[in-house]
């Protein structure tokens, strides 16, 4: 199987980065992480975004906040497809990183998700390497049938706290 | 191959929509397009989404403006990777749709890219398909590389339009 | 009388969302609240909404956070009127979750109250229910009075502060 | 039937407002309208609202721009359930609007609908004063059955474009 | 001298509001203070300000968050020059209030200041009043100058932090 | 009469600044205007504002865009009451212009109207001059008569038209 | 002199950004411009950037829409000072481009103008350079100086309107 | 060498401004600092600019807060080059002090820095007087040399972390 990219800005980016680690492990995808920095080491991010498809990568995440210039700029280094997440810093209540993420040009696309949303970009990546892997595919599709009923859980829950609440 | 799956919310949406057909069709991916709506047709939607897989999609592109339902309620019917295209519409300048689309809560991901950037949807999607089709592959390097080469064109024109402002 | 129905898109909305419990107990107007999510549990959400009417309720009431697609769906899959309840999460101090909730394309409307305004949103149910039960439009005046009140006497409270403090 | 009030700030915002007379025309539904500023005519607006209800009106529908006070000035001096339109004005988007309109304090609730959502609140009043006549409830989903085969009409519109583009 | 009326629109505003007492009192400014709601108790705001230039008030500070109606309202029922304070409250960072206070439409004017900004409405007030009070004039100037000395001292305290910084 | 002083940064401001000079006429209220810049002209700013009291004017209306630090400084040079409108230039739709105008720190006070809101400025002064001269206050009230008026013919001609409409 | 270099991300850019051509001649300081994009030629743009202080260059000035990463990536491969300015494009009012530029991490930094403020790129990169080129500095005052007199002839302009105006 | 001047708007702006000196330092950047006040010592701020020329200062270092004046007033009074950095106070995030501080009008420049973002705007004041000093910028090359190492050291204690996170 193709391996997933985990590149962060910064090792502060690591408290919600590492949620990629714990779900991409979970349906046992091979991955590298890397604290490269677009801005403080712009060149270790373009020669290993260069060399990503020939190293056996599949997908690459990057993350990060401020000015987000780092998925942007390794999509551009790259044909494989990039997925950003955009990281709440101290201030803007990361509006900065999600505008940086996501407008890219046309040309050089970059698949954004939501602020700090780690786990949505490893689940996506999952989603993109099952396309090539059905048991990959059936194990997304195990954890969707999980996570219902997980919901569904709560919700009996919350029957019995109504139903106490209402007769109580 | 597989195909890609674009759905827009309305043919309102269709002038920014198409761009991805022209982008699709540049890169030899087949590709079926519908209109349906997450809050007109909800029906249609969850049942193109849940057989897009058995049906031999490989991605689903979703469009769509104002309170962008659509791209998240594809990808919860889905194990496929999904890319939302938040669409500008009257008011608030896309803010609206992008929030919509890009704000997944965990779990059930979406790919979104910039506001109105359908051509950009229609390259990530190739980057995705491309994991699995080394023709597809280099097809897309050799657009980067025209792309490339379009700019530095573009260079070499300012270059004469400065030297004759300089000279002039 | 008709039924308030409560949906909730997780159980971490039930510290704000649990507030509709109180205000409707405290009009005598039944309901049944369920965790149903629209991207864990879409086909919860479309069933249900699809027989609430039948099955007795008059109102709908969906809270839900980031991309709130909760209350759009279920309005398309009933014709009851749906209250949104806009839920804050962890970033962009719940304007995701508004402009989700109330930017409704034409045609499938929905009743959004403010960000987290639970309360609001079970005194709106109230005041729709109370269109055929004169009891109940009695009661919303009154408990109107009372917040009335409840003004003058804090207004009461403030006069002796500030005699307090103009006489020293 | 009970009627509805559309009640707007200036006759500068009729082009929107009068989107909600068409609605409930389609409807049958008996609408009465004026133009009532809360800021230039504020006691106009609160014996309007204070006797609508004794009036034989179940629903006011209210329109305004900029600081849009009146929606929330109607609330408060009527039991009824109101529903208020932010309008776009000359500058911010509209977002004014939204947020004057749809961030009501406790106690005193607002149904909010999109930015210029005329149509939407007609539509909601409809839904709202359906709850106790059958036949409108009917109507409402039978408009609701023509919205989806406009939509399914437009999409097999797009299937026949996309079948010549490909074949052609 | 004329009152000032500081009006705000429920109790939890105090802490902010109840800095235009000391403001005024500073000044020797008479003033009277009321927790009247545009929303919970809209008559007594509207027989407030109706009375308000024959009952001696020469200028009106009224402050509110989220829809802050407030402001306007009074402004309506008045032809004092009435001084707007949008008030922060749980969400949207005072956005709200500054937007419904500050965008008033052509005619009726209201005068905001910052979000929070009580001192400042006081402050303010305090201008208006001296037009016609030239001992007052006189004690704004001292405060100004006041104001200025503060400044001065402390960076005259800065100085020798940075000496010590740079000998030490 | 004290004289209204109305200032703009600029010669393109003033298509909307001039509509303070109708209102001030209006009134009969005396006044003088200046094109000066905080940005390119601040001496003659400081100067003006520094002499403005004892020059006979009784407000200072200061109107600018973007970096919008005219009625700012304006007032940190004067005790009088200074009016800011926030005008709204090329981008960001006014945003810039009303931060900077209305967020003044403690202690140096401005009074801000809409964006563009150069009428309300105008009549905010006509406000303030008023609490000396009781003719200007009664002059205030008539117009505020004769907007309500205007309004209600208006909302009479609405009657007509939807009379028409009903019967029609 | 050093040189100025001129950097922006596409053709489409021109417009504004030949802005700078003519502020940089007005002062006679030497440039060249190049369309080099972050995202489409990225290894020019790192080559241009690292070679530009040995190439004679003493200011970088980049200009770029959407998510312009395109002044930082500059400034993250150089040591002169890079100036950037964020240009408003399809959507957004510039906000996006704004914060990517603006909100560069700690150790990379960018000086960021206004929204499309080209002339104010030029003028920065003249002040810049005029720290080693007292010439330089004094055609700067005296340009300021000229700005004044600019402003204060249409103030003289204006003072015959309002002449006319209150005569006629 | 040429000094920088470190201007701020309050002693509460100390622990944000005061990272600016650490930086210079580190630079062996002369520098003097003051607490000077748009608003609060308008004249101090002025003249302070006035004279910084011939006071022997290269670059201007400009934080504040809220209606963040203080950069563009002192751009206005002088030719140097003017850093401002936007301060984060108490609402909305630093976005009304990054627009009063960024958003200047064409003619007097301001090189804005991120919100709070201090350091940078002491490395932007050493880019600057690196230009005419060949050892200061080889000590930025250094400072930039050793930040990279830095990143890269993190990176290589993350594949630590890794590999033990992988075989544990």
């Amino acid at each position: 199987m193709k391996k997933v990219a985990v590149i962060m800005g910064s090792d502060s980016d690591l408290p919600v980065m590492q949620k990629t680690f714990g779900a991409l492990e979970e349906y046992g995808i091979p991955y590298e992480a890397h604290i490269y920095s677009a801005h403080r080491t712009p060149n270790e991010v373009s020669e290993f975004a260069e060399k990503a498809y020939e190293n056996g990568f599949g997908v690459i995440i990057a993350g990060a906040g401020m000015s987000a210039a780092l998925a942007g700029v390794i999509a551009a280094h790259t044909t494989l497809p990039v997925i950003g997440i955009p990281l709440k810093s101290a201030a803007l209540e990361g509006v900065d990183a999600l505008l940086s993420t996501v407008m890219m040009p046309s040309g050089i696309p970059v698949a954004s998700v939501a602020i700090d949303g780690a786990k949505n970009a490893a689940y996506l990546a999952a989603r993109i390497l099952a396309l090539s892997d059905e048991d990959l595919m059936k194990k997304i599709q195990a954890d969707k049938d999980k996570q219902r009923d997980g919901v569904l859980k709560k919700d009996a829950k919350l029957q019995e706290t109504i139903r106490e609440r209402q007769n109580g």
